[in-house]
């Protein structure tokens, strides 16, 4: 059965953090599926991308949306929660329960905003890997995630080698390149451009109420990076919207409607200070950050790992995963697996091609 | 020579545009290079891209800056200015001197703003034609564009099929897909947004002075469509911004701080409603609007067609170029050549690789 249970916990020991500050006292939420068994050697961690949440499976009483990767794990399907006992944490700096830079700062009753510290994703996994500890869950059979849940991953991989059996990391990279860089640097610009921010100093219900169309402006480059060429095409074509007229300046393409729509809700239910700093965190991610090589620090990790990409992923290229491949079995190491998914759409892929995808973390499980 | 001579031409005659709407009267701006020979077919007619201008070639006086394609304009080079007579005019709807949104309204003497119609790539390549009517010139022995300039160049070949003998478009497409009307998109909606752009009733001096971040992020979003993942990764990789420290949330990557110089400078010289009507044309540009079909119309073409593509162009596709290639081939015409250029300069190519383009030009001619 699914048993999907949310949870919170407490954390007064301070968090060190990559940067030298710390964090204190801080809150994680987290999502379970189906049941630890007594050995607790049935655990599957899954890690989510920026905007992702600990919801990743089910449906909550009187919604109607599944969680973000419901097609891949529940009962029967290729994370089988009959089997595995699955757990999804909303990561540190998110905006969904655990602290982020919109929770009151200790001992004031007043948001961090920006004496929040900057996170990275080394800090999202320990932050994890202590929530684990007091769970009880000192090992577990398998890491999964995408995008920037694939970086938190590969991350589990090289700080903690024997923690995890297996690693299925998809959509990632060994370290952010420039493109993606530059598609966060739009969304970041965007949104400090915008005076109903208010220079971060924003009344969130506002925000939740009326969007914020900086974030929006933002999240529309973001969507182009996780599209691809041949999805818009398959998608919108050159549709143009019905009585809008050609000429209008203001007439829309379908595609525009579609950037607006998605933009303008997403600004409803995400911080754009967590937007900041999550993006953040991706930017700065370096798997290879305290080596001396991505070939020493891919050395670390001893689980099996299992790498996917997509064809016609233009924020995380094949390319990115290749070299994580290619640099492992130039040093020897022979625990890694690499799947190159055919797929023309893009960086999303990974959350709509679950058929293509299904049967592979299935065997790597 | 050179011989760069910048002219102006007014109209008082309506020009009837695509939408139905009339422009009148109209200024065209336009530079020249080289001279007229007597028998007058010895004319190069050059469109300009997006932001581009009439100032094609030369450096002007005091000046440090060349026009946008000096390396393959001028004496001895690929266009040759001792044997060719160049023209570039400025389109209408840009805002370096030709009629366009912020052109006097006759007979009011107010700015038209959104009273401007909207323009499309045909009405530009029909205003070019009105002018080189006056000037005497009937046919050209050669059109050359790339990006929107290379939309003209086939436009022109398309509804005046006996005008140019040759035709050589770059880095364009016969109809703009969804891709490039998302990246439209975002910067049209990030100027809209801006209260600095006072929905249209900004003061001109106002924003040359202080720049216009709307318009500046919007930017940001078209230099990455004009680069590559391979640009950017060899132009900036991951370099930090020195003296920024990795862990300051507004600290910069290089990547960073090169899409802001140049997008808050990109302000300062163009217009922002000048952005807006000239993104809306390339947004609706289809060469066919108006034909049963693709075939019907490439089927006009008479001229001899040299097609460029660029690689890693991922503004507009090789595969795009290769339509009208293959289209031209099924209906039979053998009046177009192509030629796509290995380079992984991304959109930016037809601008930057003049040494891998220039013996192309140079035979065509």
């Amino acid at each position: 059965m699914l048993n999907l249970q949310t949870h919170s916990e407490h954390f007064t020991n301070p968090l060190y953090l990559e940067s030298g500050r710390i964090l204190e006292p801080y809150d994680i939420v987290y999502e379970t599926y189906g049941s630890l068994n007594e050995a607790k050697d049935n655990v599957i961690v899954i890690c989510h991308a920026l905007t992702g949440s600990h919801h990743v499976a089910g449906t909550y009483e009187g919604d109607n949306k599944a969680g973000w990767w419901d097609g891949l794990i529940g009962q029967g399907k290729a994370v089988d929660t009959d089997r595995f006992f699955v757990i999804c944490t909303n990561v540190i700096g998110s905006c969904f329960g655990s602290t982020g830079p919109m929770s009151p700062r200790y001992p004031y009753n007043e948001p961090y905003r920006y004496k929040f510290p900057v996170v990275t994703i080394l800090d999202m996994v320990k932050a994890q890997r202590i929530l684990f500890d007091r769970l009880g869950i000192h090992s577990v059979h398998a890491i999964i995630g995408g995008s920037m849940g694939g970086m938190q991953a590969l991350a589990f991989g090289v700080i903690f080698p024997n923690f995890a059996k297996k690693i299925i990391a998809m959509a990632t990279t060994h370290a952010t390149q420039p493109w993606a860089i530059a598609f966060n640097k739009v969304a970041q610009e965007a949104i400090l451009k915008d005076p109903e921010f208010k220079n971060g100093y924003y009344d969130p219900k506002e925000i939740h109420k009326n969007g914020l169309s900086g974030m929006a402006i933002g999240r529309m480059a973001g969507h182009i990076s996780f599209l691809s060429h041949q999805s818009m095409e398959r998608k919108f074509g050159r549709e143009y919207k019905l009585n809008d007229g050609l000429y209008e300046l203001f007439g829309k393409f379908q595609v525009e409607s579609y950037l607006e729509y998605n933009s303008y809700n997403f600004t409803k239910w995400f911080d754009p200070l967590s937007y900041l700093y999550i993006t953040k965190a991706i930017n700065i991610y370096d798997l290879s950050r305290g080596y001396d090589s991505l070939e020493e620090t891919l050395g670390k990790i001893t689980a099996e790992l299992y790498l996917v990409s997509f064809e016609k992923d233009l924020l995380f290229l094949p390319s990115e995963m290749e070299t994580i491949v290619a640099t492992m079995h130039a040093i020897g190491k022979d625990n890694v697996d690499y799947f190159e998914v055919e797929s023309d759409y893009g960086h999303d892929a990974f959350l709509v091609e679950i058929d293509k995808i299904d049967q592979y973390v299935k065997d790597a499980l």
